[in-house]
């Protein structure tokens, strides 16, 4: 259903079916470490290259979103997914095995959100039992692609993130567990153990689709300056359309401002009037522990939201932590071309309402 | 509604609002020269590079399409969009000014197919009353982002297809117009030429959604053999879905295979049993006078599928020489990266029904 100017609430229910995330051995240190379900020690993922690595990790994290979910491939009627390199390859060679209709997404590091919006429509409308959401970035893919050889060794300002190695799936579902339950009143198990037949579980409720958001930002080290006006966009849209403000969210949390974004962004909230300091979070500033592991700003890439998503949100949705949660993936739409004719760098942020379900609350 | 493993049957009417095209001087010299909305000479669009050409044509464009259908930009709710360039720049700058919440999409050269098929799910489900899909290309950013820079003067092999300079903006409504049409009875005009009441119209009716195929090709001055497989895949996947063959449609019309890429296709569809020679087209042949423009296999880019749309295939639905088209935008996942590695060329293809409504069938 239509909401306002950009968002919309989903009436049947979009439930999550399971979710998987395979990282890099940075990633596996860091604060959501015990929680990521593979941790691959080689940068390399068996593979001869930096791109071919980052297409594997992708196969082995869908295929392990589908063991957890308990749906079969075949079940999976579309694949909703994007990686922040040119011409998605990553995406490409990652998912031909699968053999699943594909609609390939670019938006950045917000990529994860664009998926997860489209593919809860295609859900809600009945035009799909099952899909997948899906994105990923690799350290060492991203500094081939928009900065410098490895090699080189440059050094990185303080404004700076780290590209998260690092992929996260999720598989969402009409749900026929809950209305079935709802219809019978009484414990129906879903397949997959983010069903509410199996305690509680978590479901997508909303979205707002943010617009291209440019202030004029050129610092590509400086990408959560970049990215945080969008941030900013979309949540106030998402306040607007749905008529809620600081108090409707348990955690509103963005996808990869680091440090500086963050302050911008809780600097611009608060001109509006919304104080959401002591609710924001950032994914950026989950995946690392920032001063331990020498990250400077925080963490980035499609990787990163994608990945707290999964080894961190939706785990403390389901242990009761929290109720409701606007997940806010930023994407900052750099390429080293535009950049080089001297162009800003636009931001875009999506945002998907979690919220959970079942279990006690039931 | 699903209709076998891969396509959608859109039970409400998702109606073509308007379209419109705009395009550099060869294309302006080619067969569709006259139907083409604008013919700009300069190649720079008057901007100070290839890319901010491209994203002033997409404007140009996006403006012309809400002009022609008579919906005002604040109307838009979404905005489906891409081109073919690394983290779609063309589109990032192309769109900022519009202001729409936007899903950007990267199918290369099958764009304009994932815009339509995702626009109509969105409008058949309810989730806008009017949404856009659009895609561009341009001959010199393409040339520098996959091949050589233009100065070089390379030779092109008689593989080779020329990216068009084009784009194609189309505006889709939930026509609330013909609706009301056959409530009252009687012909209430839509806003736009081509809403019912205003004699034919176009709807989508159908999609199939393609999947990555990849049969190894590796030439990457041969796109069309790169991508024949996938739209074989596609259409053979659409027949199979609505019980469909070479007699359900006036033409099947695929997006950029050129003369290679359409023999492969020929052939691979008689191996099935399936005759349709007499009835496909492809947007890379009609385009350009091959012989006469010097493009050796046709024309290819985000553009040529959707300028040829916009410029010759809408209007021979509408002036009822067609009633139903299958429309297969073909993609090749092409990257300097990827191939430097060796690797081969994966394709994609999406598939669009479009049929004639209204007038004197109606």
């Amino acid at each position: 259903m239509q909401k306002g100017k950009a968002s919309l609430l989903f009436e049947r229910p979009v439930m999550i079916a399971g979710a998987a995330s395979v990282a890099g051995q940075k990633e596996g240190e860091g604060p959501l470490g015990e929680a990521i379900d593979v941790v691959e020690r080689d940068p390399m993922f068996g593979a001869p290259n930096w791109e071919q690595a980052e297409s594997t990790m992708q196969k082995q994290t869908a295929d392990l979103a589908l063991e957890k979910s308990a749906v079969h491939r075949k079940d999976i009627r579309y694949l909703f997914a994007g990686d922040l390199l040119g011409q998605l390859i990553a995406t490409s060679f990652g998912t031909v095995d699968l053999e699943i209709p594909l609609f390939g997404l670019y938006g950045a590091c917000s990529t994860i959100g664009e998926a997860l919006c489209l593919g809860a429509m295609c859900v809600d409308g009945g035009y799909a039992d099952h899909v997948m959401a899906l994105s990923s970035s690799h350290y060492a893919t991203a500094e081939k692609q928009f900065r410098f050889p490895l090699g080189y060794g440059n050094q990185r300002p303080e404004s700076a993130t780290w590209t998260v190695t690092g992929c996260g799936a999720v598989v969402l579902t009409a749900d026929a567990g809950e209305r079935a339950r709802e219809e019978a009143g009484e414990d129906v198990p879903l397949p997959g153990f983010y069903g509410p037949g199996r305690g509680r579980g978590v479901r997508i409720t909303a979205a707002t689709t943010g617009r291209m958001v440019d202030m004029g930002t050129k610092d590509s080290m400086n990408m959560g300056a970049a990215m945080a006006p969008a941030a900013w966009d979309t949540i106030m849209q998402n306040f607007r359309d749905l008529d809620a403000d600081e108090n409707s969210y348990d955690r509103i949390i963005t996808g990869d401002l680091g440090e500086i974004g963050q302050k911008i962004l809780l600097d611009f909230m608060k001109n509006e009037g919304h104080d959401i300091s002591r609710i924001h979070m950032d994914c950026g500033l989950e995946i690392y522990d920032n001063q331990a592991q020498d990250v400077h700003a925080g963490g980035s890439g499609c990787g990163c939201a994608a990945v707290t998503l999964c080894a961190g949100i939706l785990p403390r949705l389901l242990d009761g932590s929290w109720n409701r949660v606007l997940f806010v993936p930023t994407g900052a739409m750099l390429s080293t071309v535009s950049y080089n004719e001297g162009q800003s760098i636009p931001g875009i942020a999506h945002a998907i309402v979690l919220e959970a379900t079942g279990g006690e609350r039931g």
